[in-house]
């Protein structure tokens, strides 16, 4: 199960990293940019981009996030760059999270679950469960099929994400529940590990919500979005492990791919910068962790 | 804006159907199977289908709802069929929704913004609001500035729709508590028609909590999925309109796309079965709204 294997890249490069590749043109330095602004020259300077920060990170972090917005902007150009840069990373041996947030019903959420777990290179992807479970277990049926997984938004992080997930539902809050069913949903997916395919997107900057989901889902591994650029920290994020450094991955986008334009990265090209900011990621997480007891 | 043309384009049909292109390969009769089972093969017959269908239908029915993830699965091809289906669909004069129920934060919402409501021809699109209004205001922006709308997901058809819908928030369900923010969001955004470019996706099967709804948000447009193929009849939809026969749009899909496989439309091409269809719907639901006192 791909959930066991997520454990195992972390355990082998001690950094519990997701490099998540939000490549907007922003990020690129000016050897990247695009001579024209098509949609085929734009994907094809983000693919090559894409490619040179994975060569880069592949050795010290487990997995990728491919966020599928910034390539869907740009037609079926960006949406090959979005593939082809999930099958480049497999390839280099990462593990591959397809951040598309899908949600719908039967037959509907059946030809997303075939689109992104059953052909794409992806090995986790993110789900939206405003639908209830009729909208999940067609994702579960092919997790199930292929070994591979699921997260669920549960506890997003951003400023507004409470609007509707801290309602209060009857003395719990609805991310609380939306979390109960994910567990539940999960149980029979769970690997060697004590991990299920079936995880939660829940946010670095509700620090005291992940703590105690941490408690609340021992068998829910966790997507951790927030830290760096939304401004969580790394003791923020360590609320989310468990005592042997597993249960979470921390997702950096921004922070990675606009390291080269970081003064404590200067002179480096983009793809060192971005290896760096990946290793001094992991030097944050590990003290944190420290802190807490957990040792890799 | 595409809201009030929306309800001109119902009144100058006396249709408010909108035809669902869920376009799937079992919907298509022998003649549009593809010879071999490629990517682009696929997207071609299907595409070849839907522009039949549009011919079909464009005269009869105000607008077509373009589901995303039927073509999703068939990778690049796919995409670039939903998008071509959608222009045709636009250049036959038909008003296009885009079914994605698309939903992130920041930046990475901007970009689905970006995709569908700035660069496609949809005119409307769906999104899912459980990030809160983080994840709204960059399509309220895109509608402010196209005139184009959003349908956020309030009240879903499916079975399982209730099981986070219906939470009891404080006297309120979860979805009326969606409904007061989409209406609220929608405030500024408001046609002649006096609907909303901000609508609400309620489904049909569930007819008492849409006939609250409909007196709850008097601005908020309805796209009404259920109809048909989920159970529910045009008794069930007519509670969805306000007095002038305006106010919801209601979704067909396999109804539509396979009514060349039913007795009663036995003879005829898929696109006349289609177009048969669209005015046995017409009737039924007008027939509906008679028995409410609602004429065109």
């Amino acid at each position: 199960m791909k959930i066991d294997r997520l454990c195992d890249a972390i355990r082998a490069t001690k950094c519990p990293a997701c490099v998540g590749l939000d490549t907007e043109l922003s990020h690129l330095p000016a050897g990247y940019q695009p001579k024209e602004q098509s949609d085929s020259v734009i994907a094809a300077c983000v693919f090559r981009y894409n490619c040179d920060i994975i060569d880069a990170i592949q050795d010290v972090a487990p997995c990728v996030k491919v966020q599928a917005a910034y390539y869907e902007q740009y037609g079926p150009d960006g949406m090959r760059c979005f593939l082809d840069t999930m099958a480049y990373a497999k390839d280099k041996g990462l593990l591959v999270i397809a951040d598309v947030k899908r949600n719908d019903i039967g037959s509907t959420a059946s030809a997303y679950a075939r689109a992104y777990v059953e052909k794409s290179a992806a090995d986790f992807i993110t789900v939206n469960a405003y639908l209830g479970i009729d909208g999940v277990w067609p994702f579960l049926d092919s997790c199930a099929n292929t070994g591979k997984g699921i997260f669920v938004l549960v506890k997003t992080s951003n400023p507004s994400g409470g609007e509707f997930q801290d309602l209060d539902v009857g003395g719990l809050k609805l991310y609380e529940a939306v979390a109960d069913k994910v567990a539940a949903w999960g149980q029979e997916l769970i690997g060697a590990s004590g991990y299920s395919s079936v995880g939660a997107v829940v946010g670095a900057t509700y620090p005291a919500e992940a703590e105690s989901l941490r408690k609340r889902l021992p068998h829910t591994f966790f997507l951790v979005p927030g830290y760096g650029a939304q401004g969580a920290g790394a003791d923020d994020i360590a609320v989310s492990f468990d005592s042997r450094g597993l249960g979470a991955v921390v997702n950096s986008s921004r922070a990675i791919l606009t390291a080269w334009k970081k003064p404590q990265y200067a002179g480096m090209a983009a793809p060192q910068a971005a290896r760096a900011a990946v290793l001094d990621m992991k030097q944050d997480i590990g003290r944190a962790l420290n802190k807490r007891g957990i040792a890799w």
